[in-house]
């Protein structure tokens, strides 16, 4: 998601084919993506409300966004992307713990709603998940991982994780508590932290 | 699901409201839903595809279940159950890995398509979550919380598992890799095994 290098124009001219996207125009196209997929889920997500929403004529967003689901896919990831990124504190188990929490905070809001309903949507429309998973799902495991690998070598974490499985256990709890509509608190999801962290924890002995 | 107490009489005769269900009709009716809602997804379920592959008239099941939703639960309870009960070897590890084992074969077939379909439409019908919960998922997590409440109470477990969480970690990890159409090998359920369950193991030397 590199900057656009338009300049802001008339927009009564210079409507050809191929014209480089106005951030500004951009940016509200992809904030009304992010609201109505909150409210309306992908089932009902279309071209015609971000258009209603924007303001943005529906012959602008189709000629940027040739596909509903690509236009719904970078509007979620444009809307959740600045809340996902950990700080560094230097502890990797803090850093996973105040990630899982940040991930819980957004399930419990209109980013899980999205979550939810792409998932549902996925289940009849591999494409989807195939989405889902290479804009949002893969990128956070890379980067979730990367955090662990660096735990490993610096001896915080065990050198023998399967940091594979250890995900699993995390983010897999999370998304079927999600799914299943049950509590996702910060009291629910530290337990959940600090049950797994503490088995990935290196020994002080060893 | 105690057997029911009607004799097999005559269809033709005593059709009256309230006549106790034929055990052989019950079961072709839920054989035939479990079939259908493997091929066509709880999306496609409808009691007129159940009537027509079980040979069933439809107002005999609409007497019998109210709601298709009613029928397509427990159609799949009826097609998991038996699948489902762990065996009992004396080892609670031994117990749940082949416990499951078993349950990612069947997510990697007929079952998990169901199962996937049920998630999917609980996004946007909370009652499905809820009789999904209440009727498969509740109890399941029962019965595997006393076995391994059995391992701590033996010492084979810690005794100071989180044993919700636990359950979280496994099943959590085998409902995302369903969902977002990811491997559910033998081989990648014991790892996963592996890694929680050694984490669970009690110390031998205390």
């Amino acid at each position: 998601m590199s900057a656009s290098t338009a300049k802001t124009r008339d927009p009564t001219v210079g409507r050809c084919p191929g014209r480089p996207r106005s951030d500004a125009t951009r940016a509200a196209i992809l904030h009304a993506a992010y609201d109505l997929l909150g409210e309306a889920g992908l089932g009902g997500f279309t071209i015609e409300g971000v258009a209603g929403r924007s303001g943005v004529a529906r012959t602008t967003i189709y000629r940027w966004w040739p596909s509903k689901g690509a236009l719904a896919m970078e509007g979620f990831l444009a809307g959740m992307v600045a809340d996902l990124h950990a700080p560094m504190t230097g502890s990797v188990v803090a850093d996973m713990q105040s990630m899982l929490r940040r991930l819980a905070g957004l399930m419990r809001g209109k980013a899980g709603r999205i979550m939810a309903s792409i998932v549902a949507e996925g289940q009849s429309d591999p494409e989807t998940i195939k989405a889902y998973m290479d804009g949002f799902v893969r990128p956070r495991r890379a980067e979730v991982t990367a955090l662990m690998e660096r735990g490993m070598a610096s001896g915080e974490l065990r050198a023998d994780l399967d940091v594979e499985i250890v995900l699993y256990n995390l983010f897999g709890a999370l998304y079927l508590r999600l799914l299943m509509h049950e509590d996702l608190s910060d009291a629910w999801v530290d337990r959940l932290s600090a049950t797994v962290l503490a088995n990935c924890v290196a020994s002080k002995s060893t």
